[in-house]
C-alpha cells in the first residue's frame, strides 16, 4: 500500500485566494489537530494558524503546544489562533439574534481577527423585539460589510438586508427545535429573504462568512 | 356494491362548531361542487355556503345555477358564497407580505364575511421594506385579531407577533421559487418564529384562519 | 473587539405582546439561565419570570438562586416560575393523546398559571381507544380554549377540533418511532386535519400554544 | 441488439400467489395496455383481466377492443376488467373519509369484484364530522375485511381500527394541499397510528389493498 | 389544576378489537411501564399483559415485581410478558432478512405469543444470497400468515409476497446505514413492491405485524 | 372591506439599500407587471426599472407600453429593463457551467447593467472538462467579483472559489434530473463546498447574486 | 457585455476519458441540439455524435438536418446517433425489471452501440415473478457487464448482482407512484443492496450506465 | 417457537459472485462478529475473513480470538482480516478529499487487499486545492480503477472523472456540518455529476467500491 501522507496542507491558499487554509478540527484527533496546526505555521508563516470547531483537549493543549508563540484560544466559539495577528483592517459588524448563536458569531470574529479585519458585535436583537435592531441600527449602517447569526426561524438577515447598504451575508445556526432544529429552516429562510443582495453560508459556518467579508474588504 | 351516498354534508358541523361544512372545490368535478353548495344551502340555511378554490367553470356557473339567490363571486379569491351574509362582527386585519399573496388572503377575508366577522386588508408589507409595515402599526394594533399572509421567506408573521397584542395566526403561502417553492420554508419560518403566541395553519389555508379568528371572536 | 453585552432581555415585550419574554434554557449554560431569570425578574416586576426547557442544574438550583422569592419547579415539564403568579382567570383544557405527551402539557400548563390564565388536564384520550375522549367530551367544551398534545400520528386534534366550538390549538410532540420520531408526522396531520379553525404551534411547542391561549383570553 | 420480447406477462401469478398479474396502465402506451389485457386473458382465463389507472382511450376503446366479451369499466376509478367476474365471497367493506377519495376507493372495489370478493363502500365518513361514522359502525363491524380510504390527514384508518375486530388496512390517497399534497402526511399518519394491527398500502394503492383483503378471505 | 389520572389504560381495547392495550415503554420511567403492567393485569385479565421495547431496568426488575406470576423476558426482543399466555392456534412465519433484524423478530413473536398464536422463524434468508430463502420456501408456504422482517434495502417482503399465497406483512426496520439509516428506504422499497398484496407497518414496529396477524386468524 | 392599495411599491430600497425594488413577474398578470414598472419608473427616477421572470406577454409588450423610453427586453434571461442604464463601473465575470445554465447567467448580466456595473461571461466551462476553466483562469482572476452559475452537482463554484481572489458568489439553477431536478442538489453542494468565503444565493436567482456583486463593488 | 461563445463542446473528452461528450438535449432548444450535434460531428470525427434526451423536433428533424450521413433514431429511448458506429466489441446485458423501464433500457443500449460495445436486452423479469429472472440467469451469466434499469422498489439489481459475477450497475428509473414517483425510493434501494459490489447512476441514467460499462470493457 | 439459526452465512457467495460473505459489525455483538469470522473461515477456506465497522472491542480481541492465524487489524479503517491474504494483482488508486475521509478509504483498502487487488492511496487532494490533484494526475492515470472517497460537497469524483479514462467509482463520507451532515449532499453531488461514467455507492461504503474494483479487474 501506499507511503504518501495522509494529508497536504494547502500552504499556497493564502496567495492563491487571499484566505490560508484553516483547520477544520471536528472529526480529527486532538494531535492531528495541534499537528496540523503546527505544519501550517512553518508552511505557511505570513500569517496565524487557525483551527476552528476544536474539542476541550485542543483549546486546553494548545497553549503548551504552542509555548513560546502567541496563543489565542476562545472556548465560547471553540477557535484557537497560533500566531500574531496582523492589526485589524476595515469595520465588520456580527449582528446575533439570540444568545445561543453566540458560539457561531464568535467563530466568525475570530476568524476575522486571524484574517486581518475589525470586527464588532451587536448581540440578541432578534426579530421577535424589533426595537433593539432599530435602536442599534445606525452602529449596524457604519459597517462596511455586515454578517447577520440566527438560528430558529433566521429571519433577521433579511430584515438587516433591507435596512442597510453594506454587504450582508447571513449565517444560518443549528439552533432551534422542531421544525428548527440543525438549521435547515433557517438556512431557507435567509435564501429565500426577499431583501436585495443577502448572501448565505453552510449552517453554522462562521469561518466561511468570515473570509468572504475579508475578501470583499481586500477589494475595497 | 353499495348504493349509499358518495357525500354526506355535515349540515350539523355548525351547530357543534360554530363553523358550517365549506365545500373544498380542487380535485371535484363543477357539477358537484354546484351540487354540494346546493346541498348545504337546504341542509343548513342558517348561513350562507361557501367553496372555495373553485375552478372558472364553477366561478363563472355559479350566478347562473343560484339565480334568485345573492352569490358573491371573487375571482382573485377564487371563492363562490351563496346566500346573505350575516352583518359583520369584530375586527380582523388580514396582513400580507406580497402582492402575489393577494389571493390567499381574499380567501380569508372571504370566509371571514360568510362567518359574519369584519376585515380589513393591510398588503404588501413584507420585511424587506420594514418602514411600510411600521406605517401602518396602529391599524394592525387596534384590531382583534391579525391575519398574516406570506410566502417566499414567510418572515412578516413572525414580525408582526413581536409588535402587537392580538392573537396572530400566520397563513404560509405557497409563492415563491427555489428553497421557497411550494411554501415549506415559509411554513418552516412561521412555526420556528420567536415572537410569543404565533399560530400556523397549512399553507395556502386562508379558510383556516379565517376559521379560527371566528371562533376566537365567538369567545369574546 | 466590542464590549456590547451578550443578551438583551426585552423587558419591554409584556407591555406591546401581552407576553412576558420568556426564558428557553436549551443550549445555555445553567447559570446563564438563572442570570436572565433575575434579569426578568428585575426588568419586569409585573409578573413571575418563566423558564422552560431546564436541565437539572437548573431545576435544582433556582430554589436556592432565589430564595425570598416564591419559586415553582415543574420536574416533569422542566419549568422553572419565579415570582408569584397572577390570579388564574379564564379556562383551558389541556388535553393529552398519551402519558408520554405529558412533559409538553405540563410546560403548557406551567405557562398558563404564569400568564394567570386557569387551566384543567384531560390526559391519555387518543383517537386508538376514542372512547375516553367520548365520555370526557362535556369536560373539554366547557373551556374557553382548548390545546390538543399529541405525537405519534397526531390524529387526536383534528378530532377534537370537530366536536367543540372552542378555538383548538394543536401541538405536535416528538413523541413517536420510525416515520413519527421527531414529531414531523405528527406536525403534518394537525396543519392537514379538515376540522374548522385547527391552528398548530411548533413540535413540542407548549410554551406557544399557552401564550396564544392567553392571548385569545385577553380579548375575550 | 436483442430480439427479446419487451413485455412477459406473469400468468402463472394467480397460481403461486392467488392474485392475477393486473396491469398498471400508467405510462404505457393505450395500444400496449390493451395487447397486455388480451395476453392475460389468453394465458390465464381462470379470471377476468383487469388494468387499472387507464387513461381515457384505454377506458373508450377497451368495449370494442373486446367484443363478443363481458367488459366493465369504471371511469371514475379508470379500471377495465375483461371477462366475467366470479361470484362474489365474503364481505370486505371500503370506507372513505372524503369524497375526492373516491376514484381510489372505486380502484378497490372493481378490484375485489375480480378477484371474486363481495364489497361494500361506507362514503364520507372523516373525522371532522365524527357522528358519521359512528352511525354506520355497526355496518362496519360486520364486515370481514375493512378497507379505510383517506387523504388529507389520513386520520380515519386509525380510528376505525380501534373500534372494529376485523384487519382494517390503510389506503393513503394523494389528496390534499400544502403539507398534505401528494399523500405522504396521509401515509405518514397512518403508519404512526396507535390502533392495534392496522397495515397500510402505497400511496393511491387501491388495489393492493383489495388484494390483500381477497389473501385474507382465502385463508378463512 | 386538575386532578385526573395522567394515564386511561383502554382495558375494553381486547373486547372491541380483538387485541389487548400493549405498553410502549419507551419514553417512560421504568416504574410507569411496571404500573401500567400491573394495571393491565388487574383491569384486563382475560390474557396476559405485555410489554414492549423495554429498558434494562424494566427486563431486569419485572421478574420481581410480579413474583407469584408466570414472567416472560425477551432480552433480545425486549419485551416483558406476564400472566399465563393462550395455547397457540394458526402458523405465522416470521422471516428475516438479516441477523441484525433479529431483536424486532422477536418482539413480533413475543406479541404472537401473548396473543395465542403459533410462530416459526426462518432468518437470515437476505436477497444477496437468494438460494437461502429459496431452499426454505415450502417452510414459509405452509404458513397462515408471513412476516417479512428487513432493513437496508427492505428488498426481502417483495420477494416473498411474489412466491407464496398467503397474506405477507413487511416489517421495516432501522438497520442500514447511509441512505438505509433509520428505515426509511426499507419502508419505501416495501410499499413501492410490485408484488400482489404485501401489506406494511411502521418502521421496528414488530408488534403491530403480531396484532394484524392475529386479526387475519381470528378471521379463519 | 378595506380600501387599501393591493401593492406598496418600495421606491425608498435605492436609498436605504443602494438597490432599488426590482419586479418579480412571475405570477402576477401581465398588466400588473407593467404597472408596477410604470410606478417604479415614476416614483424612483434615479435609474432604470426592471422586471425578472417575465413571461411573453410581458416581454413581447412591454416596447409598447413604454415607447419613447429606452427599453431593452432579454428573451433568454427573461428580463425587460425601462429607462437609460447607467454607465458601468466594475468587473463582474459570470460563469456558467452549461449551456442550460445560460437563462440564470443572463439574468444575472440584465441586473448588474441596470445597476450600472461592468459584467463580462465566461460560458460552458463546468468541471467535467476541467481544461476549459484553466485556458480561461487569467480572465477569471482579473474580475472584481466572480458569480458562477451552475446546475447538476454545481461543483464548479467550490472549483472557482479555490483558485481566485475575488469574492466568489454561487447561482445554483434548477438545471438537472433525478437526484438533481429542481437545484437542491447544486444548492448543497455550493453551501458545503471547502474553498474560502464561497456564498450563496437562492437556487436560480441571478438577480439576488447581482445586487450582492453591486453591493461589494459600491464599498470599494 | 462579454462577446465569448455560450457554448464549448469538449471535444478533446475522448482522447481524456475515452467517453466522447453526449449532448444532453433536455431544456435545449431543438436548433441548439442540432448544431451541437453538428459541432461534436465536425470537433470530433472518431466516432459518431450522440445527444439523448431528444423531444419531437430533434428526432422527427434530425434525419434531414444530417441528410448523406447515417443517422440512427430511437423514438422509445429518444436517441440520435449520427455517424456510423464502430463494430461491436464485448457483452453487455441490459436487464429491465418491467415494461415502463424500457425507455431507459433504450438510452443506455442506444449509447452502447455509439461507444462499440455490443448489448443484448433481457426485459421485464422483475422480482414480482423470480421465475422469468431465474429461467434467463444463464443469459446473464454470460455478459462481461450487466446493467438493471429498474423503477417502483428497485430491488432488481441487488438480486441480480447476488446471483453474478459480472460487475453490475444499477439504474433507478422515475416510473412510479406514490413513493415511489420520482425514482428516489428505486435509488435508495440500489443503494442499500447488500450484495457485493452493485453500483448505482442517477435516477433515468441509461447513459451513464453505459459510459461506465464501456471503460469496463476498455480495461478488458 | 422455531429452532432454526438466527444466522446463515452465505459460504457459496465467492463462487456465485466472486465476492466472500463479508461480516458487516456494526449493531452485532462482539462475540458474534467473532463467531461469524470464524465460521467465514471455516465455511470459505479459499481466502481470507474480513470484518468491516468493527468496535473496540472485536478490534481488541480479534488477535486472541484467532491466535494461530495470521490477522490484520486496522484501527483506522475499523477491520479485521482473519487468513493469509491472497497476492496482490492489478492497481486501484483510492484518493480522498480530504484527511477525515481516510477511515473509509482504509475500509476500502483492506477489503481490496482481502480480495487480492493491488491498491495505492493519493489522500488529501480535495478541490478547494486543484494543484495537489493535479500534480498527482499522472499517478491516478495508471491505475486500472479509481475509488474517489469525498465528504462535504463530494465534488472530486466528478473532477477526476472528468481527467481519466480508467472507471471511476465515487464513495460519498457522512463526513460534514450543516446540509453536508450524514452525506447526503455529497452523494447527490456525485449522482448528479456530469463526466462520463461515474458511478457511485452507498454513503461510507468504501467496502463496496473495492468489490466492484475487485470485479471490473477479475474482467481484465
Amino acid at each position: 500500500m501506499s507511503e504518501t501522507p495522509d494529508a497536504l496542507p494547502d500552504a499556497d491558499r493564502r496567495t492563491r485566494t487571499g484566505i490560508p487554509e484553516i483547520v477544520f478540527a471536528e472529526g480529527k484527533p486532538p494531535e492531528r489537530t495541534l499537528d496540523l496546526l503546527a505544519d501550517l505555521r512553518r508552511l505557511d508563516p505570513a500569517g496565524p494558524a487557525l483551527a476552528t470547531r476544536c474539542s476541550a483537549p485542543v483549546l486546553d493543549g494548545a497553549p503548551d503546544a504552542f509555548h513560546g508563540e502567541e496563543v489565542a484560544v476562545d472556548r465560547v466559539g471553540r477557535t484557537v489562533t497560533v500566531g500574531p495577528v496582523p492589526p485589524p483592517r476595515g469595520d465588520v459588524v456580527v449582528v446575533t439574534a439570540g444568545t445561543t448563536d453566540l458560539p457561531v458569531a464568535r467563530e466568525c470574529t475570530a476568524t476575522l481577527a486571524a484574517l486581518g479585519v475589525g470586527a464588532r458585535t451587536v448581540a440578541d436583537v432578534g426579530v421577535a423585539g424589533l426595537h433593539r435592531l432599530l435602536s442599534r441600527l445606525e452602529d449596524v449602517r457604519r459597517a462596511d460589510v455586515v454578517v447577520v447569526v440566527a438560528g430558529m426561524d433566521g429571519a433577521l438577515p433579511g430584515v438587516v438586508a433591507g435596512l442597510v447598504a453594506a454587504p450582508v451575508i447571513g449565517v444560518p445556526t443549528s439552533v432551534g427545535y422542531g421544525v428548527a432544529a440543525g438549521g435547515r429552516a433557517a438556512l431557507a429562510t435567509m435564501l429565500a429573504a426577499c431583501s436585495p443582495g443577502l448572501v448565505v453560508v453552510n449552517i453554522d459556518n462562521g469561518v466561511g462568512a468570515a473570509a468572504h467579508a475579508a475578501k470583499v474588504l481586500r477589494r475595497a
